[in-house]
């Protein structure tokens, strides 16, 4: 792993005076970095390990999810040599069966999960897609749908076997309205690389998160992902417009429209955002991108206690109103384990907690002088005690970093016991808390962060190694604190195969039965997705 | 039905100059009238006809439904005696029997539809639905659910006889979190009220239509139904968050959550929204709602072409930015029916087409300043030939009744054939323009308007009476110009009875296979809402 250095970066820093003022630091050295980095798997994922077994590498410490998890293969077939011979038909050159691309595939970024796939499919097309499926299901072979393989709950990799079948070279733009922002294209099309595209042509994605360089849109629908511009742009539930799916017999969705309102029937594409690959591979998208805004400001603030934290969320909510796009926080271990790992500075006065503010409007006058009456404000009533702005892209970019990359320094801190849950805000750090109280010195760091906007906390706590008896101190303690509260168990990741079991905790039975007939309806045979997202049916 | 006359009011106006102005008119004496006035079909509804059956009075000129369509009684059971005493076991003395409180419920806003149910049932919880519908379920019984009874389409009355479920009673708000903005309330409040009540606790309803005084937030969600606020807050499908459902054989379903972020299992709600009834009965909903805003202005423009209509909506997108909350459009001869039948007047002078423009925000100054600019640049360039602009509520509420009241106003212009399209925008006003050549002066009007930023075009004929050759020159006709531009045949009216076999223009066979197989899931009897949303199936 390369660490990422933000030494100094130029920004606007003021203190916590009743009249607070802006000074302009140096610029430092290194600020050259993306406000979103590629996730770094890429350069530290060995693409050539070789491992105990002939025919997929082993990736050292990651075992096998057969092995870890109670869990039983169903009665699919196995790929046979005519199998590969008819795929080869299907998608010549785009058959991959060598071990050590195999590798890369098989195991998360997380490297929690790992299965022992012997194929991987890189179609091209929908009909090469529809092919596919329609063979696997002619012959019973399981299917695990891949796009970027940066998912959080092993939902993107095989359990046993499955055929891995990837939309890496699926990544054409199909159609860009420049009037009305609709973007259609392949799923395998890289949010990043989108972005970049519709910026060029005066919009954004609406919406972004860490794993940007890597991650497919198509993915990114099929998980119903979430991230920083949530607050501000919605759910992919309403900014979706459009999919073109694959079902599981081969058959071709095509509800691939691209209007703004359609009540034309039920809503068949909500089926396939957010199940996870489980009822249908989704081919291509049909998406609303808002406007590209022309000011975009971070503030980043030190507050001395989370009450003050809910306070700048109200105050906030209140002044910035239409311009606000993000409001995230940290804790101190937070900021604690990104300089450790990371070295990145912090740049405000240590504090309890931290808080980014984004702005993103249409006039820069605007809306400096509507962030300015809001931090005048908080840090006038001590709901802030330090802070600094970032309103150039550099700078904005650096401050993302200190909340975008803590996936990445937890990565580094040991084994990590990842939560992803939807709280009501008043509730939003009590776990945290508890937690550090009931699990003691066992732990390195229990740590709370998250879009504190939008309910979510991200919950992590770090390990020396893996161990059975916190994982027990952990679990299903955090669930029933949670479905207490009446959270979700998983607020954004999603239940793929590390959390599938919990899903009682956030639905009730009914739901679950209900879940259970729709898997029935769409994939009867089972064959898409299995182990992942529902439990197994009793 | 009393006219609201608007013959004055007060409001900014300004003149096409490259430097415009504004000056103020005297107040006018006829200012106070609702901005969303209540939809006066409650005033001008007899609620005691007397017609020529003996059991159901007929409400003149409405044919029964099983009269002017060719529509078959499906084999559900009839009310029997013994059926009425179980009601009234469940639901002591709301069991509704009486012909001319039944009238009210079998004949729909637009008097297009009339079916001949025998009893009306009014629940107050969700219990109470579930013991009606176990009822139903067990004596094959057909239900019609109904809301406020709003709908354009023909959904929410019976065909025949199925008893009508009315959440009328369903009334109560459940819970409101000052902070979030969530609202959690049974699915019969009317949505009128609700905005009234969040308005008083800093908030708005994400939603607005024409007919928010009596329609139902059930009914809302169940229609999908978009309106006004679409442009700026979404679908209903993101802003919606929760719901609580009752099945076909009385199972209650409860996703009644109020959290923003929950990806646990598949998103079951989406079923629900839009559905129109047939797939469940929406007791409960938990929405979102964005903050009240601090400043709203109106502008109302006359442009001199379609094209320029165009333009202003590109120019009002780049320069409103964030605070753009509204669209809309409408042409001169809705001006001109609203002139005739409302006795409302013209703001500004006479054009081809006529644009109104809502902006709301944080900020006064702000927004009048990008108001301004706006306007500047739009007048300057000759997009626009005249104007006015509204920021008092009176004001705002006067110019808002020009193009909310276009539906009344078209009732009294004699029969109307409606259509509720979706396009491109660049087609947007192609098929009114082909329309009146293609129809000549068999009609009397041929209007369009609707709601420009969402690409959702009303296009209304009107004729002194209903003609069969004039609806065979309309359909299918519109329905292929529209499926030919890849538009929607429903963009926010859905489908209910008198659109549902237009489904396939918008919709490929291997969806509306999949809405049979959905519907066959959940309802497996056909016994929610029938003969709508969906085509019978071959």
């Amino acid at each position: 792993m390369v660490p990422r250095q933000v030494p100094r970066w130029s920004a606007w820093i003021f203190q916590a005076t009743p009249a607070w003022r802006r000074t302009t630091c140096a610029l430092g050295a290194s600020v050259g970095q993306q406000r979103w980095p590629r996730f770094p798997w890429r350069m530290c994922r060995p693409l050539a390990f070789r491992g105990c077994c002939s025919t997929v590498p082993r990736v050292p410490g990651v075992m096998l999810t057969s092995e870890r998890y109670p869990v039983q293969r169903l009665p699919f077939s196995v790929v046979s040599e005519e199998d590969l011979a008819a795929f080869e038909r299907i998608i010549p050159g785009r058959v991959i069966t060598d071990p050590e691309e195999l590798e890369v595939a098989n195991v998360d970024w997380l490297k929690s999960v790992r299965g022992c796939s012997k194929v991987l499919l890189r179609p091209r097309t929908t009909e090469e897609v529809s092919c596919i499926l329609r063979h696997c299901h002619q012959r019973n072979l399981a299917v695990n749908p891949q796009g970027g393989n940066t998912g959080l709950v092993g939902g993107s990799v095989p359990v046993f076997d499955e055929i891995i079948l990837s939309t890496a070279l699926m990544n054409q733009v199909i159609s860009f309205h420049d009037v009305s922002g609709i973007l259609v294209c392949q799923a395998g099309c890289v949010l990043e690389q989108l972005n970049h595209y519709v910026q060029e042509r005066g919009f954004i994605m609406p919406l972004d998160l860490g794993a940007k360089g890597s991650c497919h849109i198509g993915g990114n629908v099929a998980t119903n992902a979430g991230g920083m511009r949530f607050l501000r742009y919605g759910s992919l539930r309403g900014t979706v417009l459009g999919l073109e799916v694959v079902l599981a017999d081969g058959t071709v969705l095509d509800c691939l429209t691209s209007l703004r309102k359609d009540n034309t029937g039920y809503d068949l594409k909500q089926l396939f955002i957010g199940s996870e690959g489980t009822l249908g591979v989704i081919t291509a998208v049909s998406i609303l991108c808002p406007p590209r805004p022309n000011a975009v400001n971070v503030a980043f603030l030190g507050c001395p206690g989370f009450a003050e934290v809910l306070q700048v969320f109200s105050t906030c909510k209140g002044m910035l109103g239409e311009i606000l796009s993000a409001f995230e926080f940290m804790d101190a271990e937070c900021m604690q384990l990104v300089m450790q790992h990371l070295h990145l500075t912090r740049p405000v006065r240590e504090s309890p907690f931290y808080i980014l503010v984004e702005t993103s409007g249409s006039s820069a006058d605007h809306d400096a002088e509507k962030l300015d009456g809001f931090l005048e404000q908080a840090l006038g009533s001590g709901l802030v005690t330090d802070g600094t702005v970032g309103t150039d892209q550099n700078k904005v970019q650096a401050l993302w970093a200190l909340r975008e990359r803590i996936t990445e320094a937890l990565s580094h801190d040991g084994y990590v016991f990842k939560y992803d849950i939807s709280l009501p805000v008043e509730r939003f750090y009590d776990l945290v808390i508890e937690l550090r109280a009931r699990l003691g010195p066992c732990t390195k760091h229990v740590v709370g962060y998250g879009h504190l906007g939008d309910g979510n906390l991200h919950l992590n706590v770090t390990a020396e190694a893996f161990s059975a008896a916190l994982l027990a101190a952990l679990e299903p303690y955090v669930y029933t604190w949670t479905a207490t509260q009446q959270g979700s168990v998983s607020a954004e990741h999603g239940l793929g195969f590390k959390k599938k079991d919990v899903l009682g905790y956030s639905k009730p039975p009914t739901a679950m039965q209900l879940m259970w007939q729709l898997k029935a309806l769409l994939d009867p045979r089972g064959l898409l997705n299995p182990y992942k997202t529902l439990p197994a049916h009793a």
